[in-house]
């Protein structure tokens, strides 16, 4: 969309201007280093897009977008440390170009920088736009906790992971969203239909991500195929095989989630058939078409153009089909 | 004093009010751990104690009281980290307790509930404290930053170590004063001396710390004598002997900090003797003076009672001829 093109450059370009290196350079050089290394700026486009639907100049909703996006790279600076992870969107992650050290002083500064660009607003939406942040902010804190407890539980439940991922990842494209309708003064109900929507979606989106980890087209996903597989990682096709399955398929599949093989392929075929014949690969299905759907059913109620309506239902769409 | 046992006994119950441990238990405990450890909660008590002079009722300043006391073990928790501190006030670490992840994601919590405590503030209020506390909190990090870089320098100045000790440690006892002068209503003029008084008042808190360090009465220094010496720790004292010292006075004391004997006795000995007769502790004393007065100086400035002001200037005395 081009609308979307321009909300990315404009967005581009402010955050080159903000973030910038200074005294002491060990502290913003990282800040600088993970914004450089850009990403879809999947929330603060959601930002900006939905302060332009509700009426409003989008440019308004900049230093909200902003915080978003410094949010987002502060929580991925950290969580990549606890993964230990050596690469965020191909390149060397913080703490590994770095030291640990530099990840975490460097990281709780990016948090406290996105809470300063909120000053730009006056006093009562900065106040309902800071306190909403800190809900959020404090949501993804406790979905990263669920996930590091989940990893060695065997008993999670479906809603306890629909949970997880809501915290973790979801709760932020809504509060991204609302943000958006506050900077427009929009009504509260139409605030709060907003947040439904971006936050169902964003649960639809992290089930998709999970559901293509197995079945994404291999010529478009940009990730090694079935890595999820390979690092036994439990995501809700796991789960949902190890509660519909069988007791020989559950006993096959716990048997494949305890070996970490050279050669993975027959590993991940394997699981893959079972994801399949358990019915949890269908049930996923089901999932992300429910939450897709929850999604939308709310932009009935929210007071935007139906041209407007109509590009955030193609979002969703586009997100639910995506191969990549 | 007795107000300022009213103050700590006020705080403490409502600390143990409001960090309470909930779901998901492991992101919680540690805070709830690290805030029952103690300390003298010194920041807080100076901003319920600035609101209180400065006509209003304690009691309004506490959720700000709170936000600079939970900010304060924030940075306790992923300082431990980068120092790799086996204890905080005689008890094992966060970090150490729990692990690494743990100690850098609940760090991350604290932070983020610090800044819900200004909440309860009517937005204009809110705005104006969550804007001192995030400037302080940056500068905060970048006091951190300095420590870190400075461990690596050998060509540190004077008044580069007041900026680190400035910013690491006496912005926010600045800043929590004048957040009691802030929810006070206090002038402007008001609120920039008050800030002025506790920060130079921190400094010289800081310095004398290094001093002490090397100078207190080992019957009542609660930690170990010389503890900054046996771990090479360039401190005012050391940076102003290499600064003021003969060629053979700091080629001495540069030996003396190359090593780590197994017992530091003849090195500590050795080390005190450089520090008097450089004429680096008479120094130290010189500027611990003379941020004393500096934040003294401005007391006359502040629109408080005569009672009141001669309480701070008390307190500052107090700071300045503690032996421990």
């Amino acid at each position: 969309m081009e609308q979307l093109e321009k909300y990315s450059q404009a967005l581009a370009t402010k955050l080159g201007e903000s973030v910038q290196i200074k005294e002491p350079i060990q502290l913003y050089e990282p800040l600088s280093y993970i914004v450089s290394l850009g990403g879809k700026r999947l929330r603060p486009i959601l930002t900006l897009m939905s302060c332009d639907f509700f009426g409003s100049s989008y440019e308004k909703a900049m230093d909200a977008a902003l915080a978003v996006e410094l949010f987002h790279n502060f929580s991925l600076i950290h969580d990549d440390i606890m993964d230990e992870a050596p690469l965020r969107r191909g390149e060397i992650t913080v703490h590994e170009k770095w030291d640990v050290n530099t990840a975490i002083l460097s990281g709780d500064a990016m948090l406290i920088l996105a809470y300063q660009f909120f000053e730009n607003y006056e006093p009562s939406l900065f106040k309902e736009l800071a306190k909403l942040f800190s809900k959020t902010a404090l949501q993804v804190c406790e979905g990263q906790q669920y996930d590091v407890d989940f990893e060695t539980r065997d008993d999670v439940s479906l809603s306890e992971y629909i949970k997880m991922i809501d915290y973790k990842t979801a709760v932020l494209v809504g509060a991204s969203m609302k943000m958006g309708a506050i900077v427009a003064e929009a009504s509260i109900s139409c605030q709060e239909n907003i947040y439904t929507f971006g936050r169902n979606l964003g649960i639809a989106f992290q089930l998709q991500d999970d559901y293509l980890d197995a079945f994404g087209n291999p010529k478009n996903f940009g990730k090694q195929l079935g890595g999820d597989i390979i690092a036994n990682k439990k995501t809700i096709l796991y789960l949902l095989a190890m509660e519909k399955g069988t007791a020989a398929q559950i006993n096959e599949l716990s048997g494949l989630y305890s070996i970490q093989p050279e050669n993975p392929s027959d590993k991940i075929k394997n699981v893959m058939s079972i994801f399949e014949s358990s019915g949890a690969a269908e049930l996923t299905r089901n999932e992300i078409i429910k939450y897709t759907q929850k999604a939308n059913n709310v932009l009935d109620e929210i007071a935007i153009s139906s041209e407007n309506r109509q590009v955030l239902i193609d979002f969703g769409d586009y997100l639910m089909n995506r191969t990549i």
